[in-house]
């Protein structure tokens, strides 16, 4: 059902996110990020050279970064009182997805499985938000 | 008391803010941007001059973007569980605040009403912060 | 068909774009400000308060940059020469492309038109880069 | 003394910073990133983990960009010809304070004492700054 | 013989600019984003279409901060104490150059002649550069 | 003679590059930050301190970057479908030249002749821009 879903939201339709606010927003710019991250991760576990490593750890940093923005941007532009009354765990959700990104998770370790926990919360929200953009 | 606490609060103990992290936080930083998104609002009003306004307007929008980038900073990278727990309003307040410099508050708004709304979140966010440094 | 090899492509493999490389690319990122921008538009002709359109002007400049700089990403880090070869069409269309997000295109006009054409170009890309991923 | 004037000095009032200009200054916004400086530091010295350490180099990095940004702005936007009069040292205290957070101060060591050094700068920087807005 | 080096001298030779620092420094730099500054301005004054003056203002704004930072990295990077021995007037002349570039100067206005005085005080510093280059 | 030699190399001929566009263009802009990447790699081959080695890694980074932008400005902005007729090579140059300043070139080596590489491709670059210039 869910993929069926997905085959008639044509790839064009979706999205909106800046403040004026355009309206558009879509999750799959923090996970596009974290991607990013968790593959800076598996490339670094994969390579000792230590200027590769050393551009690595800067750019995931980076990346890590806009994770955040990201996922900050839907908590508070997106996200509307009724959704928080309907998703009363919604607020720690996003506050554990964007922490994380942070220097306790994807940010400050080169673990893939840090990479993968922040993807796996992007994941719950982005089926939240979904279901907010049939609920309207 | 307040005044005293604050005496006793010197200056240079505060802050923390980069997420290595290298534990400097403080709502100054915050507080200080929301006070330029004010003053612009009350300089628009007071001049007509359709260049000046279209300049304050653009740059109330970078300073308001960057009253929600500190507030978020703080919202995910200072506040720990325990904070959560011990003011379960922390999450609504940090949303309404981050809410408040957006497109339906200052950012949208050249009324000075609403850039005072927005330092009045600030207050409460900058008081339970204080209390959060005094019992660690 | 087209349709069903979306299906089998879920949505977490997408990606990748950072230049360490990670090897993550995803045209929607370009595509979802490309959206912005044409949300901009719309609301920017059905709304004639002047503080709005200030800010519309504004926001759809940065949102245009962002659109620009995605697809210049895609176009030197993702494209490679074999792919060249292969659609000897890609330098010019993303050239034009980038163009229709620029001051002749979407950014130095408010018509929904303009930020359509440049869909257009980016779903002309999009349509190149998942047969060069699929091929790969 | 000076913990009196501060009392008399309303959290509040403070700051402007903008190039409108806003008319919001305040040294705070540099001396909580010199702080951010210094406790990177620190936290460099007690840390031998190397990617620990890329982190904080790259982190303390941005961080004195900012140290010298805001100094800056008050150097050339809030302070006027009749403070550079009546303070002749202004000129120099600002190259030095900013030299001090670039490649021969904090930003190109890991020492502390440069950290310290440059919110020393800061510090006189601060004192001179109130003084001119008592005067006003 | 140096003279005619510099003739020869395709322009590939000069510069070196960051913080680590690498050496390169180039005037050219604040110069060239003066000159689109003074561009805007003669553009802004020839076209009356209010999208046009709209963008015109918020790219000016850009510019204008880009001159200020590269004159500010000159100041604060490049130039040293046996520097400011021998030209006492620099200080001053880089103060009122970035002052130049801001809200009282080719920022805050649209006249191009603000734009002219801010390029006459880049020349007069360049001239003075390039003098410390010779005689280094 | 030197001021004869600053008259053959015209300083304000040169330049254009906002996407008002204000007509200002300048490939010395790509050319002064492919000389830091340079002196940046020399220093690098030059000190074997680790810290200096971080901060030198991350700051080419940066530096790789910006070359890149000032160039994928030149190609979209400036140059015209005219040119790409007159010069059918252009849009190959151009992808070598910010691909030479990316990972497989310049960003993810410390080897000066990477830097080398890439500066021979923006005198190519410039060669061209020049011509176009005069023929215009």
């Amino acid at each position: 059902m869910r993929l069926f879903a997905r085959i008639l939201r044509p790839r064009l339709e979706a999205t909106a996110h800046c403040d004026l606010p355009c309206g558009v927003y879509d999750p799959a710019q923090a996970r596009i990020e974290a991607e990013s991250v968790k593959a800076i991760q598996e490339k670094y576990q994969a390579n000792e050279d230590p200027e590769f490593r050393s551009r690595a750890i800067e750019i995931k940093e980076q990346r890590a970064d806009l994770v955040k923005h990201h996922l900050w941007v839907l908590w508070t532009d997106y996200f509307k009182p009724p959704h928080f009354e309907k998703y009363p765990e919604l607020h720690d959700l996003f506050n554990k997805a964007t922490k994380a990104a942070g220097a306790g998770g994807a940010k400050g370790s080169t673990d893939p499985a840090t990479g993968q926990a922040l993807l796996d919360y992007i994941a719950q929200i982005d089926k939240i938000f979904w279901e907010t953009k049939a609920a309207a």
